[in-house]
This record gives C-alpha cells, structure tokens and sequence, in this order.
C-alpha cells in the first residue's frame, strides 16, 4: 500500500523544509535561493531579489469584511514588504490572479486600483501576470523584484551575538484589527440587520486592511548607512521571526517585555478583549514590520530615530531564546508566544 | 444600482488590456511591461526577463490524466518557454503551490520531482516560492527569470514587412494528445472497468504531457548570430500567435498551409477522428514551440537546421492576415483557424 503522509503533520515551514531537502544551484547567478524573505540573484556582478507569495480566499482573507481595493493594495503590500526584509530596493511585481465567474469586471476594477495605489506609494512597475479562471473564489498571486547594491543584501543567518534586536513600529494591532472583524461578522451573522460596531478602532483596523511595508526604514538605513547584521520582516509574529533569525544564526537572545512596542488604542482594545497586549504582539502577526539585528556600535544612529525600538539583545546559542516578562521572570520563547499562555 | 459586467464578456485578452489600460511605468529600470511573452528589467545597465503564470486544477489540467511529476515538470516547462520566447536564457524560477487537504506529501513529493527535473533539464535553479492551503483543488503559480544581452530581447511587435515567417518543431500534436486522453476517460468514467487505448500513441500524448521548451533553439540563434525580428511561443496555437505578431506589429502575413509542419502519426491520428491537422495546428495550442519573423537574409542560417521551418511571409497590413490552402485559396486567418472551419 502507498504511505499517506498528511501534509499538517510537517507544518509550513517543515513542508518547504522537506520539499527543498534535495534542491540544486547549477547557475553562479544565485546567490541566495530557498529559504529568506526573498532570493538574491547576481546578475552580471550587481543583485537583485526576487521574492513571491500566495493568498487564497478563505485561507488568507475574507471578502465579507475585506474590501477588494485594500485586498489588491495588501496583496502588493505584503511582497514589497519582503523585499524591504532583504535591505533591497522594490522595483517590479507580477500580480497573477485566478477568479470564479463570481466576479465581476467591476469587481476586479477595485482590486486592481488598490494594486495601483500601493504601486503609486511604493514607486514599484506592475510588468506583467495574467488572470484567470477558478473553480472557488479568488487566488492572488505576486511576484516582486527589487535591487540592492553588491554585498548589501540582509539574510536571517547572519546576526552576531552582542547584537541589538529592534523592530520598526508597534505590534499585535492587525492581530486585533482581525479578531475585531471576526467578532463584528459573527455578531452579524447571528443578529442580521445588526450594523458593525467599529467604532474608534480606526486604528487597528487600518493595521489589518491596509498594512504599509517599511520602505522608509530601508531609506533610513541607506541614510545613515547601517547595514543591519539580519532582518525579517513580521508576517508570522515577533515570536516566530526571532525564532527564525535565531535558529538560523545558531544564537540565543534576551527579549524584554515592557521594550515591545504596543499601540495605546490597541493595548486598550486587547483589554476590553481581555487579551494580553503582548501575547497579540508576540503571536498575532500580520504587522509587516521589519525585525532585524545591529551591532552595538550603531546604536546611536538608529536611537534619534522615534519609530524604532531596541527590544533586547542576540546571545550564545546555549543561553537559550527567552523572555523577561515585566514582573522580571524569564520564559523560553516558542513560535507561538511564551509557554505561560499555553 | 451597480453596474456589472461579465468577466467572459471580455475575454482573456480584453481583460488584460482593460486592467492593464491605466498602468503607469515609474522605475527607469523597466524597459518593457505588460503586453510580450515577459516583462524586460534593466537593471544596472544589463537586462533580465521576468514571467509568471498560473495554473488551475479543473481548468488548465486534469488530474484523472495528468500525473503530478508531468504536473510538475510541464508548470516549469511553460514558463521558461515565455523566457525562451524573448530570446533570453532562463536562470530561476520560484514555484508556489496552494494544494487542498485531498493531497498527501507524497503526492507533492512527485509533483516536486517533475519540477526539479525540470530544472535539471533546463539548468534553472528554483530560488522560492511557498506552499498554502487551498479551498479546493490544485493551484500553481510560477516566475521565471532569464538573462539578455543588452539589446537582443525579441519582442513581439518588431516584425517587418517581407520578413519570413518561421516556426521550430511541429504543431497540433499536443492537442490530439489532449483529445485522446479527454475520449479515453470519457469512456473510462461510462464504462467502468475498461482500460484507456492508448497504444502507438505515446508521440501525441508526450506532446501534451511532456512538452519541451525550445532552450536550443535560442542557443542555435546566438551561434549563428541571428536575432530575431519578433518572437513569441506557441500557448494558444498559431493562427492565436501569428494575429499577435501582426497586429502589434501592425503588419499583414501570408500563411501557407503546406509549409505547416504537422507529425506524421499526429497527422494520422488527426484522420482517424476526423480532424484537419491544419486546422489542430492553428488552433490546437499548447505546442510550446517558438514562432518567429526573421529577415530575408538570414534565410541560409536557418535553412541547414532540420527542425526550422519557414511557413510564409509578412506582408503589408492592408493585405490582411491569410492563409493559402493546398488547394490554392486564400482565407482570413482568425483567432480560431480559418472561417472555412466555423
């Protein structure tokens, strides 16, 4: 009988893992193949990177809360972002979709004015992709490529211990934006007629519908020339992200929790959830901020910096990846936040 | 009341055009956009080609008769044939993959085998890409990149009048592969129990299943120094490609149907269902050979190559875009074939 492995039991990242466990480089021109945000590409002695990404309705997003103007803007978005996390410059995408005759031409106009508008922000060319039929729903997918001078690109595996750990912007408030959403359409669903209470949650709802990936911060470095040691950006969570540039570094870290930045709108919120504010920033996800390590000596250029916060700092392997929580006690990090939660 | 059009009403062309009508092109690095066989970057001064496509279970393959490794291999195959289609030599590709519970990891284990033979075959390194959940069904969506002299990407609207019109391989076999396979499961599914007749047809259904990319057929054109005056591969069939190098090259084009060149058993074949191979030949697609214009004094080069064929001539626009049967008439050549065959 043929063995039938279920492709949950390997997880995401176990999956890519197993599928490129044999994977070959035959051409000089890869630098970087499977395995960051995006590939680098040497292409005649300067470099490109080259990154790509799926979303799937139903999977991905929910068109009963998501207008299709923000869901071609995030779609963009969410690429660029990952070209940012390699310290490269966006300059192209490709967007493929697939749509089911639910559709309809109008429809597609919206989506595509918000791929527009990110591509306006982001001074990034659409050059190419195609449309087409689906069976269900709606499928995106993007491609992206940006430029980075020789030698600038900034992978995962390559933070130092002694190095700082900072993060653009504040976290958790998409987490928040979508669990608000999710509750709103529940409510809705129950109660018909029952218009959605969005009320002041301007702000946590922005975060979800229409993240902005971190273009300026890559021009801040350029600026004050800080080449970070790693980067990443924040799709997954600052757990799983750390993790990654952990893992991949062979180092442990010391996070601290009262350093991890939380929007006051969304810590309130999180409250009347009773959630805690760093537990949605530690597992929520979706903020698109960028992550990334510095060697010490840099750490006055990027402190005048007002949107930028040193959280905590990369140590030896053996030290372990953990948390000092506000009351001072310390928990091992997992990719879905710290154990206490558990 | 919002208005609403029909997606179909379009058409696949129509729509691109109507999504594509506003796109403005902001980075200098971008040298061509939507609208050719890939996009070309320029990118410090050298150029890259850049394609992507997308293709969904249900509508562009059938798993009944599609093995997954030919899956995988022939998801490559299409997109570096775009690349072979811009004179350009193909040197990545990121594969993503959106797959419901319904497959196990074995199954992606062969679909995986069939895309990393691929790059074996062809010397492309797979560099990302990700795999996600679907609602239903398989979806694939691929980008390639490849490599240009300065200067020497063909595109499809630099064809000139008295140019000869030429075409690598044979045509129509694919889709007799594709019909073959769609009568035997047609008689598999109402009468359970029988198995598929599919003897002395492995040519045609090879075609289909396995199709190639015409790589040394690009490298023949840089040994003999020839470049192309426009260049496109055959997805959708001839009459399909030789309408768009024409009209974007805003010439007319004489077809002869003799110089078509057409696989003896495919030809034979073609009879037994009582088809014109002419008329798979120019609608079939799904061929994947080059369609290309050269000038008239390249004509020696491309003579001694066995597997070249000169089919007819461009001409002035306002002699329309035709075709001269073996009979000796002359009919319109339209998307579809020729109207003789409406």
């Amino acid at each position: 009988m043929d063995e039938r492995t279920e492709i949950g039991k390997l997880g995401e990242f176990g999956l890519i893992d197993h599928l490129t466990r044999n994977n070959e480089i035959r051409n000089a021109t890869t630098v970087i193949g499977v395995g960051d945000d995006a590939a680098v590409l040497d292409h005649f002695g300067k470099q490109v990177v080259l990154t790509t990404d799926m979303l799937v309705e139903g999977v991905h997003f929910d068109l009963m809360y998501f207008p299709l103007k923000h869901l071609g803007y995030k779609s963009v978005v969410v690429n660029l972002s990952d070209v940012y996390a390699m310290n490269a410059t966006a300059q192209q995408i490709t967007m493929s979709i697939a749509v089911s005759n639910r559709f309809s031409v109008e429809a597609l106009d919206e989506f595509y004015d918000g791929v527009y508008a990110a591509c306006a922000r982001y001074g990034v060319d659409l050059v190419g992709g195609n449309t087409t039929t689906s069976q269900k729903g709606f499928i995106i997918s993007v491609s992206a490529i940006g430029e980075v001078a020789p030698g600038h690109y900034v992978c995962r595996n390559t933070a130092k211990a002694g190095d700082l750990l900072c993060v653009s912007g504040d976290l958790g408030a998409a987490f928040l934006g979508l669990t608000l959403l999710e509750r709103e359409k529940k409510i809705f669903l129950e109660t018909k007629g029952v218009q959605p209470d969005l009320e002041n949650q301007d702000y946590i709802i922005g975060r979800f519908l229409k993240p902005e990936a971190r273009k300026d911060v890559i021009e801040f470095f350029a600026e004050k020339e800080i080449i970070p040691t790693a980067m990443i950006d924040i799709s997954d969570g600052l757990s799983s992200e750390i993790l990654h540039i952990c893992t991949q570094s062979q180092l442990g870290c010391t996070l601290y929790e009262e350093k991890i930045p939380v929007n006051e709108m969304a810590r309130q919120f999180a409250y009347t959830l009773e959630l805690d504010p760093t537990a949605c920033a530690l597992s929520g996800g979706e903020d698109y901020e960028l992550l990334f390590t510095i060697d010490p000596g840099d750490y006055e250029k990027i402190a005048a910096h007002g949107d930028l916060s040193v959280i905590g700092h990369l140590t030896q392997q053996e030290e372990g990846i953990r948390i000092i929580t506000r009351g001072g006690n310390t928990h091992p990090l997992t990719a879905q936040g710290w154990n206490a939660f558990r």
